[in-house]
């Protein structure tokens, strides 16, 4: 299979590049009968969009969606939805200088190591561009768990180039430039990013993902499993170096009698804590999934870096583009996506051997 | 696709249960021609062994390998290879105690509500016996990539139980029973597994992989990219908390302008540094892949813990079997296996698609 | 995995309705560094277009073409090939008498009773216009084989309504709007279809497809065999009732001395004659692939049928909207492209288990 | 996805080769809760063992299959199921004079072309043998079928080298060694199979299959369908040149009048004839699902045959093992099982996508 797939009940198929006529995807697979407009996508492409604060990339796009297919009279017909986003501001000029070298820990090498030619426009297809429609299908999958399982996803930055955030107030978000749930430290971020701004460097981050309502019964062991298939997606993401589920790293220098959930008819979902975030033996709990993610600097920096041509020669290179300082930030909204996408899988994988939820 | 199988090319499906009458695999897809016998794949098998030291599980157990199917005359023919290992040492009475109750952080809970049904004798499906299918299909693959690219893979432990392990001798993992290529710190950690057993709990723990040899280009963009199949595998092994690649979540507080790893004609392999774990955009880079995984502690210890009735009344389990009290140990070639699996699953993919390497 | 992917390789996602938006298809997995260009694929796309004469319907649609993505100055790149055809004669009107009941012999009920809902304009999904996604496909297929490996794929009608053709003139097919290759029977054949006109009926019709240069090799057994893959894609074509391959159903009364061709080393490709049509066990042999296809007549009819409501209510339907009288006529064209996807897509499982054609 | 793979859902790997040590099968995502013991296995296998009567394959064989794994307490758990069928009568003694060249109309020449190997013993995987593990899977499709939703499969022979065989009374099949339907042909099916005999040659046979009791709406256009994968799975059997669903190659000389299924209430089902053979756009009507496949004759034949040694030399071939005359005699219960395996997947689909049968 090749690897533009994710998914294999619910399946999302992304196609586009950074600066081509259009990105897009087609999802094959849907429920049929939800109602599903152009409105409710869009609203989680604008949380994604480039351009919406000072610490982003200025490239300035309306990424508006347009429903291709698979939608009759305002509601899913079973049938593939193909969504479509036009590239509007390609500024192809910006990225002439870098045509013919490889930029440090950018894509730019192994891309042409693999294929034997690469589109070099803004990063082409290894753009984080192609975020968008990864996100546009994560709309639809999220509305659907919403609607018929009550699953609520939601996700918030709690680390910024080593600047830890809290978890503390759900509806700051949504209403802050870094979707951090600790808005008092929102000073504090923008200091930091206007700092790196100027050294013209960039940072990394930490994001926290957690999905409520998802019943007990979701995952497909030995391999399938569940928190495999979030660590896929999650890792898949660009820059993303480290996946946690649950307590993560920190089970390492615990105890089994620290680390293993009591069980117990007076605790909600049965649980009296939730160090496994919500997955045992890969199947879901009924607990909420907790996961965390690492996402490396943003490599393309304004500062000198040595490196090679495509022909093999030393050179250096200070990459000058529109780029987000902390790639970060705008991963929030497409966490929330892969994580709803992973779980509709399940759900109708679930469905389809086991007749039920 | 049900959950019992890994890789696209490189196919591999699981079965068995811990004391059904036999576990094993079915691979599909192995390339012709390359001379392959029982004893190749079982001295991997005799590597993730029970009963070797008395840090890890007394279970008795032979695990020998016959091979079913797909060699001739020594060699293999490109049509599947079944493996089978038998079930010997079942004492299904050890669990007839818990056959009523869900064992607090165990898998018996998760399988009961998916399925509506669970096989209790040693955790059935959930058991980490079914590593050892893995491990054998591993064996397979990890052949075929030394002998025709010369890729080496290879792990150690590098954390028990809060005890930092260095990765200082690679010559030493094989020659004790930690798996460690840390000697001098083996009585550090017998003492703490007697420590562990006398105490009836168990530990964490962290182990680093890396693979020598990668050719560049390996990885399909953008979801079925080296690094998320990677994370898949690795977060699918039981009780995998969390997965790192180069840096993992040291990228959190870290810098582009540190972070980038730097290109020249004077490097091995082209790069300065590998903060990358020889991966970028998803696509291998020819430097080294590393990677770190957390393994959390086994969930059954002898203490006391509260938790639930399969009819779901509060009660009290103490968990009496043989059981690794980290369950870490074991995970060392497991690790190697999979790391074979997803790249030798990769390589055939590229072959696919661009004729090459 | 849901139903609108062909191949697992060289794979397409077709999507789209007969009256949406547009219709179209994403390729993942095209080999990189094949020159393509939009008229490369337009050509095919005329040849299957529908208007282009009196015997075929005469819906207007330019199906021009889009390449959104996956080429870069005029070459494949490896990544996703999306391909859009705006829809423009959707004249819905006509579809309105039928909105509120099954058409006899028409997708209308099934998609009704899987779905709980259908777009009933043109068919919706399961109208013949979605070929033509396929046909676009099935363009840089053809090339990429006829480029890489002198590949060869040709059709024909050989019998429409019960006239049959000769497959006498490999220069004929594109040159009458029959695809016969027997052009001596043209007039016939028009006679025979206006007559059908006039008495508002249709008729059915074989087409022979055939590859030449096809190396011997490509084909996975036990299932997915070559032959099993071409029955695959000619079944799942719209109308379509029959396939064989080689002698087919003449088989039945033939003998073993009869039917096995012959082996020696005066005989091109080796064989002294072809029964097999190209495939052994489910391989190819390197002799041409033959295939037949029956394809039944049109169900959209003028003449008056009995049916039923979707409110399951007896009712009378005839069938006005603009129709091939016999729709295997524009199917010889898609057959190509059909096998070419077949091809392909084995071609490069071929290359990746074997490592070599 | 490699060859050995059918269903993907109700996934079924086979593995084994016909004078190896083994043959059998892996089933991943049976449903769980169904009562399967090794006797419900075991009679289908039975019907389809080779020595049963003197007109098919002396092979001694019990073809005794083992439950490996899946079952627990008599019911299946929901992972995977394995199957293994020790080979017993190996005689790889009688291969010895074909080890070096090709039978004519046989795989040999096309897996030593595929694979640059090929295993010689008895046609190797090649083999008809390998159904065994279809028909085994098979019965765990066919059992579950028809306890949850009623489904009905038979088949019976209806054309042995000629001799054309009514579908008159569904009592005999299962009572003569042929599977006809015509009990009064029997004796003419004998002489003509002991003057087959006598000649050395061997005879083509044609199949009919039905499944009663399929509920409309299984199939996935526009590739998936349900037609495409019978398709598949039955072109996929050995010796298969031709599949028909409902009328076949006989709607190419009919009209749209004739063959258009009314649709009423007064009818069963809704359709007051069944040309579709219970299948219109891909999915099914809930009419009696119908197909009709042709079998050639068997090639491996005492006639002596020009044909090519390993080394590229012409030679002499007559091939002396035990072979079935007419293979298609026990291809019945195959095509039974076929149609079971490819049904089972579809409402795992349907259940998946849609929540509902």
């Amino acid at each position: 299979m090749p690897g533009s797939r994710l998914g294999e009940y619910f399946s999302v198929i992304n196609f586009g590049e950074s600066h081509g006529p259009a990105i897009g995807c087609v999802i094959d697979g849907c429920p049929p009968g939800m109602e599903l407009s152009q409105e409710d996508i869009q609203k989680e492409l604008d949380r994604r969009r480039p351009g919406t604060s000072r610490h982003v990339t200025q490239r300035k796009e309306s990424d508006t969606v347009e429903i291709l297919s698979g939608v009759y009279q305002g509601k899913t017909t079973g049938t593939p939805i193909a969504l479509l986003i036009r590239n509007e501001d390609q500024r192809s000029k910006d990225y002439s200088a870098i045509e013919n070298l490889f930029r440090p820990a950018h894509a730019d090498y192994t891309y042409y190591k693999k294929f034997g030619i690469r589109d070099p426009r803004g990063g082409g297809r290894s753009s984080a561009r192609l975020t968008a429609p990864t996100v546009a299908a994560g709309a639809v999958a999220k509305k659907w768990l919403e609607e018929n399982l009550n699953i609520k996803i939601r996700a918030c930055l709690i680390n910024l180039g080593g600047i830890p955030l809290e978890v503390k107030d759900w509806t700051a978000p949504d209403n802050n430039p870094f979707f951090t749930a600790d808005p008092e430290k929102v000073p504090e971020l923008e200091a930091c990013m206007d700092e790196l701004r100027r050294a013209g460097d960039s940072a990394g981050s930490e994001i926290y993902v957690e999905a409520q309502g998802v019943p007990p019964g979701l995952g497909e062991p030995v391999y399938r499993r569940l928190d495999a298939c979030l660590a896929y997606a999650f890792m898949g993401l660009n820059a993303v170096k480290g996946v946690e589920i649950g307590d993560g790293f920190e089970v390492v220098g615990s105890r089994g009698s620290l680390n293993a959930d009591r069980m117990g008819t007076q605790y909600e979902n049965g649980f009296a804590s939730n160090h496994a975030g919500g997955i045992l033996g890969g199947i879901s709990t009924g607990a909420p999934i907790t996961a965390r993610v690492a996402i490396k600097p943003t490599p393309s920096i304004r500062q000198e870096m040595s490196t090679l041509t495509v022909d093999g020669k030393d050179t250096i290179v200070s990459t000058k583009g529109r780029h987000d300082p902390c790639v970060g930030i705008r991963a929030t909204p497409i966490l929330e996506a892969l994580t709803a996408l992973v779980l509709i899988d399940q759900v109708m994988a679930q469905r389809g051997q086991c007749g039920r939820i």
